[in-house]
């Protein structure tokens, strides 16, 4: 495919010694055997820690149920490091999708809220992406955020603040009237590569799935026509509907946004409610031992209106899987990220999140489809960080103290299909969106990661256990 | 031993189904073979769920550090099941130290606060260390805890609420003038077992080390004797220092008691400090994005000078060990429990859990070296349950907003021996004590689980490869 020379030469400019050493780019040795095609697929559930995965499996499966994730033969836990953003930065003990899919993509640790480019230093960091089409190999990104959101950006772009999605973004990032930050380094008059969906659009990679199209419409820098349309010229086939998605041909890269930011998620609460403070009472409110407290009242999940008609992540993870395994002697490297897990417990919405995780489940169980067909296929799951959601007692475990016993923060009770009540805690902050937190999150693998991933790992041994696999 | 034979007399009579199947109860098939010894030590640290975890390796060894949990060839993780307390019960999604520590013990599901009787019915549940003593093998109890707490309890006693830790507590409990409960049905007078603190005194437990010398001291139900002697009776040898238990004979049971209540933890917070409220300036009372708030000051964590002198978990475990393995062709099963990572949590003082964790460190260590040079150990590492501190920034992901953002619960914030800051959220109730949480826990073991333990598990299965891997 003649769009993966221009970058092969450019990677080769600006390439790093370990990209130097790498062994795939030498001529193949002339055997015999034909060439047994590799796959990695990398599913990131994001922000899905161990209370994220009970509270879905709760809901989903019943408390003695099982996902999906629990019958993969191989469990692990991951190690997530951040650094200060400076040369030898200190350790920063709770990321952000920014750093840690840096991380993934690239094996280096870097700081909050960059994509792929080292702290301190702001030179960009290779992605195992890059190496792979540098190696012949096909390379996907599917997501169900925003495709230039942080976790799917750092895989094929490289930029100082994950806030600069688009070309309208790079001088100043406002919400409301509140200066968020700016990429002015990063524009391409001053030689930089400019927004995320720009170096999207300009990428090699043959798979690009997701929401986002509304930072596809402004003008690229420079040029006379949208991002969009810079994309269609870099040739890309541009996607917007379920149905279009199946249509698709598989001889051009591909990029379908079907949304215009996130794409909406499966489950909401009864009739959109989220986690609530409970009501104090005007005694309680003097002294939170004295008068009454009402906890927010149960609620079920509901299928949300939104979402009907965009495409599953089940749907897009079979498309990327067909279009990038079609006729290909040589392999690929497939991120699949159900991002709404994260975003959703942000808002303090758990049904978001469950919903979203059995997505995750559906792509997983088409990845392992997949590998039925197709050996040598790595599969990985993860999460990027651990987030706020707490599953708490229903009952106080202090209900016999005649006081009001309940939450500093804000509380969702959920009717589970099991016909028990489940109870869920957001409370690391006071402000509109919630908290990221530090623990560790789990790893599973199918089969071929058995022997290949210990039961403890940094999170960017991630990148060297793909690379290895992948021979690149 | 003769202290035994009554045990089996009496466990014979009370035999479940499951027990009239124990083909470690028939008599030993005549094979020029030796029998070799098996033991499995099962260390429990109580509530140390990945925050916890995480929360203590950062402390102890860095971000980029590993514990020795770490190293443990095995990771799995362990699904929490607790039941409402009637027949065929719906599930309920948070457990406590009671229930967990039943199903670890027995492998019955039950209700919170239950100690080793089913749910709704009250029965008694045989336990592992019955299966063990009944088939010849010793058994031990190794806690900080009171060894009257919950999770030592379930696995030597069987009472339907915790809180009747010892002989004045049967008839009515009471926490300042608040009725938290009672056991009458259990009092020796109308035919039940007694307290926890009698129930252990009468046990044929080999080796019972722990805090809670307090609960031995109230007369025994029906004797002139105190449950201390009451145990002396039964054939304890008592000791209460570390002097007196690096003495002890080996040729006795063993009941150590070094503290009154809960043993000393390691660390504690910067003179004694804990989490705290941020300090909310007028102005942000009247609304929490306007006015300034006030983080709790950085504190560093410190010894604990109430730990001088007292043993440390390595110390009774060594000591359990020896006692236990000391002329035994038979094998064992001992609990080791961490037991104050969970307290602390519940009180908001992550330096004591984390001091607590270090202790489980180092029993693991001497577990290892055990297994070293004794073949056919299994150990496992797990927590009964998942509690409620939280790893959040340290800087909030909105600090880039001008208004005050900060936990409504209580924080704490640790300067790290690496020289960074660590803040740490309890924000589960407004209560004097901390909930816990209901996700799913982890679960290590030597290599001697590889290939037993699935990477996922339920809780009651630990009691299920503890049998089988025990032959009982």
């Amino acid at each position: 495919m003649h769009y993966r020379n221009a970058l092969l030469a450019s990677l080769l400019l600006s390439a790093t010694a370990t990209l130097a050493q790498n062994t795939a780019l030498q001529p193949e040795a002339e055997t015999a055997e034909p060439v047994q095609p590799r796959q990695v697929i990398l599913i990131i559930g994001d922000g899905m820690d161990e209370q994220q995965i009970t509270i879905a499996r709760n809901y989903l499966h019943g408390a003695a149920g099982q996902l999906l994730l629990d019958h993969m033969p191989l469990r692990s836990a991951v190690q997530i490091q951040t650094s200060e953003d400076r040369v030898d930065g200190k350790p920063v003990y709770v990321a952000d999708s920014a750093n840690t899919a840096t991380t993934m993509a690239t094996g280096a640790i870097t700081s909050i809220g960059r994509i792929s480019t080292s702290a301190g230093t702001d030179q960009d960091l290779t992605t195992i992406a890059e190496l792979a089409t540098a190696a012949g190999l096909r390379t996907g990104i599917v997501t169900t955020a925003s495709v230039t959101d942080a976790t799917p950006a750092a895989f094929a772009a490289h930029i100082s603040l994950r806030l600069c999605e688009d070309s309208a973004t790079m001088e100043e990032i406002r919400y409301r009237d509140i200066f968020l930050g700016e990429c002015r380094a990063d524009l391409k008059a001053v030689g930089g590569k400019g927004s995320i969906a720009e170096q999207l659009a300009e990428s090699a990679v043959d798979v690009i799935l997701g929401g986002g199209s509304a930072h596809f419409t402004p003008l690229a820098e420079g040029e006379t026509v949208s991002t969009l349309d810079l994309a269609r010229r870099n040739g890309f086939e541009v996607v917007t509907t379920a149905t279009e998605l199946a249509q698709a041909t598989s001889d051009k890269k591909l990029l379908g946004l079907f949304a215009p930011g996130t794409m909406p998620v499966r489950l909401q609460g009864e009739d959109g409610r989220e986690a609530e403070n409970p009501e104090r009472s005007w005694l309680n409110q003097l002294h939170p031992y004295i008068g009454s407290v009402t906890l927010p009242p149960p609620m079920t999940c509901e299928p949300n209106p939104e979402a009907t008609g965009v495409p599953t992540l089940r749907q897009m993870t079979d498309a990327a899987l067909e279009h990038l395994a079609s006729a290909n002697d040589r392999g690929f490297f497939l991120m699949i990220e159900s991002a709404s897990i994260d975003k959703q417990s942000h808002e303090r919405k758990p049904c978001g999140s469950i919903g979203e995780l059995e997505q995750l489940e559906e792509a997983l169980d088409s990845a392992l489809a997949f590998a039925q067909t197709h050996p040598h296929t790595l599969i990985m799951v993860t999460a990027d960080h651990s987030q706020a959601a707490q599953l708490v007692p229903y009952e106080s475990l202090f209900a016999a103290f005649p006081i009001p016993v309940y939450t500093p923060g804000k509380l969702a009770r959920i009717v589970t299909p099991e016909g028990s009540h489940m109870a869920i805690n957001y409370a690391t902050n006071n402000f509109i969106m919630e908290e990221h937190t530090g623990a560790a999150v789990p790893l599973f693998s199918n089969s071929e990661g058995v022997g290949r991933i210990p039961p403890f790992i940094q999170q960017s041994q991630i990148f060297a256990i793909t690379r290895e696999y992948l021979g690149i």
